[in-house]
């Protein structure tokens, strides 16, 4: 309504109007910070969210949690496609209430992933089961158990918010500009903020050229090879995909004392 | 008795000798390329050799044996010790026969590593002994079976050649002097030769930094990191103890497609 109302009063509005459009609305590869805070339609509950006081409000509060905004790499879909597909919508700075369908949070429930499995077998695993327990297999399949009838318990595979419509409300805190940032950014998501500190960021003037130097920590990490090929991807596809991305570890006679 | 002799004949000479030492024999870090014929003193019986001719001559030849002079880093321990300290005495073009006593080469035999095991038990294991068989059990040690009688097999899990006179035939086929020349040895000798040859190697011209560009066949190998620890190590140790030695992977677009 608004924007066809726009439209009509003439040229020079238009174009003003279209530079902020391109401006403020997200697209594929920007790096965004939200915070938010997640709710299941249905009962009001809260599972999750990054702000610290209101985890603690909710009684969700965990040490093991850093409460911070949390690093969105549009088009890379590591959040569920309903709370993703909104930001794309947002501005910097904007709160905003999303309410998001199973399809596009956690899923549908398959009923094939509900399993009756005998209680002898749990207890020989070390598993004493109750309802509502949340049992982790070592194949890494998670499962809650939904009865415990005889020798007989109901566990249900799905996740835990199939079938739940859920609430966010999440603002855009940050959204990152400079490649710089963006690299640095990358490396906090892998390795952490204390670690990706430590490694030197050195981007040449032409932006054709990224020097990361690994500190001496990782030197005899095992599977670290695999880590700076992640890094890599990632760095080129959503941050410098026209550079050269080097990885240099330097080593002298104190590095082996 | 001939140095001596050359002492009591006057200063000028002594210099001259004193320089000759120095340049033909060998001392700690020299990369030396060595051909050998190694037999049992006792039986004559040739066991190992790095030429070709010889091996199949001994009847020892194999497919999986890449026959070339071996590279020796004096002071490394990487062959028995009576042959790296034959080896310092010598000079480059020089053949030496060389006896070595089981003190300095596969070692004395220990009785407590003779041991009795059930013929059933192996049999159960996939292995059926008969005697000189040698057997490799999951934890890495190698057996030689003894004697099979009764239900018994008698083990032996000595070197096959402990408490054995060795005579090792051996020439010294090529001395590397260029620092590059020495990296490429280190990187042929944990990598093979083809895929050393793949790896860039810039060295400074004061010799201060040496640059290794890692090739794109590395950058998805897990346990390359530890790889990249070896070399710098051995690189720093045994050629370039006061530099800087960098291992460079370089990343772009077309290194993930």
């Amino acid at each position: 309504m608004i924007f066809n109302f726009i439209l009509s009063t003439g040229i020079a509005l238009k174009t003003v109007t279209a530079m902020n459009f391109e401006i403020q609305m997200f697209k594929d590869k920007d790096f965004v910070y939200i915070d938010y805070v997640a709710k299941v339609k249905d009962t009001g509950e809260i599972f999750d969210t990054t702000i610290e006081e209101e985890a603690k409000k909710a009684n969700i509060y965990s040490n093991n949690v850093k409460y911070e905004p949390k690093l969105v790499i549009l088009g890379e879909h590591s959040i569920i496609s309903g709370l993703e597909e909104a930001i794309y919508q947002m501005n910097a700075g904007e709160e905003k209430e999303v309410e998001i369908p199973p399809e596009k949070a956690y899923g549908k429930k398959d009923p094939t992933k509900v399993r009756i499995v005998s209680l002898g077998d749990l207890k020989k695993r070390g598993v004493n089961p109750y309802p509502n327990m949340m049992v982790r297999f070592t194949d890494g399949s998670v499962a809650t158990v939904k009865s415990v009838t005889g020798g007989r318990v109901v566990l249900d595979f799905n996740h835990p918010l199939a079938d739940k419509t859920v609430i966010y409300k999440v603002k855009v805190v940050k959204v990152l500009q400079d490649e710089k940032d963006k690299v640095k950014a990358v490396l906090e998501k892998w390795l952490g903020k204390n670690n990706a500190d430590k490694f030197g960021i050195e981007l040449g003037e032409d932006k054709k050229n990224l020097k990361i130097t690994v500190p001496k920590d990782y030197y005899k990490v095992e599977d670290f090879q695999l880590v700076i090929y992640m890094l890599a991807r990632d760095i080129i596809n959503y941050v410098l995909p026209e550079s050269v991305v080097s990885f240099i570890e330097n080593f002298q006679k104190d590095t082996f004392s």
